[in-house]
């Protein structure tokens, strides 16, 4: 069996001695950089590691596993743009580095290089790997709409939220999974319950990405803590916290998510105080495990031997463990 | 014989009745906007009239030709955010009607839906045809980023700025009849030969557009002219013209290049009367032949019955007939 380890090295070495067009520069150059300054290739690396479940050629797998890696990148380099983010894993964002014009166009041509490196798919299944590529990659443009359209509004549903990060976060994670598992000749029913367990991993992941903004530390996590809180986002956090406030908590939250002049680290713990009297961490962590819990009923229903899902059980391991 | 009128009719009718999802509305919303402010359906239609010539479904076509107007959509939407421009068609852009970051989304979600309906088609051609759309999307944005180079650079030479104007606008209408051709089930050279027709005819389109901007009539040729010379393009009338000056027209068109607080009409005036004199609009009149006649030769190349190759001839005709 193909370890994850072993996949994420692949997938590394592959973009590595990626060979991209040279010219012209302020084209390819951002494509180049946003793909060399990290990231774990996790997707990339479940689309190898669904094929490997089902005994199908890694080779084979490489280009469209390239494919969802690009694809990620150009999402998070376009969203860059719209969140107007300074930074993306410690390094300057594209537009920043360059201007908002080639961040648009190079996220524009990463795009369409993930629709061309799919197209390197096996023939027998070319045509359906594409369908569930350019679907989730639809879904993932949804996702990021309601995200913003959320940002300006008051309230958002705890439901509303969770089928947002459904499509932002865990459709490609599930797709990923699924396309491998399409690319190693998976039956339809198995393909779709390695998605299913991505997905609800997926979900997992981003309840306690929100958990970690408020809870997690700095050092350990990677990330400021408490950036969802200046960014008046809402986390689920945010979103239990003004479900379960009284009167006087609600009015103070809402104070907090609209005053435009304050002192950041004085509005983190006020909300993190307010977080805390009503027990918003036990609350999201009993979330996150009822997900995670549902991932690992589908990865038992899935009709694999036990030993050779150890590697998905231990990527879901690697995936939650980040600390707190 | 399929007309190249019915086929921008089948389009245009498949555009109308297009099911794109309801929500969110402003991800989607901005798409069939764009979608329904117009466009002459040209490349889309090309496909058809490319699949018709061999024989082809025409119904099995559609899909794909689709892709194409949707891509080329996705382009004007993106480079109008690019380009800061107000309008499209004589309508509010989207980057204004709505925001910026609607329309890079919105954009984004077009170029994979194009995609997503490139997969429609059948099962025999369909790697090949989502090759060359790759490629040529790819091309286009390479286009895009040349050309906007050329805006901050002082000299662009004749043959870097034809390389651009291929990739940026050529290539789609060469590919749009090379996959018809694919579609209709061409051979290799014949589907090569349509492709050349097309670039060589985008490339006369091109410099004719250039040609009208000094040149056309705005009421007939529906843009205002003289706005390449205000935003100091760099056309191929411009390239010739600072090719040819003497030193004193040299050293006057240089000045209008750089001064920033200028009349308009005078600035506009004053460029025209330079490239009267360096006889600008007959030395770009023979250019714009020598590519129209190149096409003609292509499709006299072209391996099919020459009443077949009427509609395709229309075209041309159809292309280049723009009011002067």
């Amino acid at each position: 069996m193909l370890t994850l380890l072993e996949a994420q090295n692949i997938i590394e070495n592959r973009i590595e001695n990626l060979n991209l067009p040279d010219e012209p520069k302020e084209l390819y150059d951002p494509v180049r950089y946003i793909l060399s300054i990290g990231g774990k290739r996790v997707r990339p690396a479940l689309v190898l590691l669904g094929c490997d479940l089902f005994g199908g050629s890694v080779s084979a797998a490489t280009f469209p596993a390239l494919a969802i890696e690009i694809f990620h990148n150009f999402t998070l380099l376009h969203d860059d743009i719209m969140d107007k983010s300074d930074l993306r894993r410690g390094k300057q964002t594209v537009h920043l580095k360059w201007d908002e014009n080639v961040a648009i166009l190079s996220g524009d041509v990463m795009s369409i290089l993930a629709s061309r490196l799919i197209n390197e798919s096996p023939g027998a299944v070319l045509r359906n790997v594409n369908d569930v590529f350019t679907l989730t990659a639809m879904q993932v443009c949804e996702g990021q709409q309601f995200d913003m359209n959320f940002e300006s509004r008051k309230a958002v549903e705890e439901e509303e939220y969770l089928r947002m990060i459904e499509l932002k976060t865990a459709v490609l994670i599930a797709a990923s999974l699924k396309i491998g598992a399409m690319l190693g000749g998976a039956a339809e029913k198995d393909a779709e319950d390695l998605y299913l367990f991505g997905k609800n991993l997926g979900i997992a992941f981003q309840l306690q990405d929100d958990l970690l903004d408020a809870y997690g530390n700095t050092a350990e996590f990677g990330k400021k803590t408490g950036l969802d809180i200046i960014d008046n986002k809402k986390t689920i956090l945010m979103i239990s916290a003004l479900r379960e406030a009284n009167e006087e908590q609600k009015k103070s939250l809402l104070n907090w998510l609209s005053v435009t002049d304050f002192d950041p680290e004085e509005k983190v713990s006020a909300v993190v105080e307010i977080f805390d009297a009503l027990n918003i961490k036990s609350l999201t962590e009993t979330m996150i495990h009822h997900y995670f819990e549902e991932a690992l009923e589908n990865l038992k229903n899935l009709n694999r031997p036990e030993e050779s899902k150890a590697e998905l059980l231990k990527f879901a391991a690697f995936l939650m463990e980040r600390k707190k």
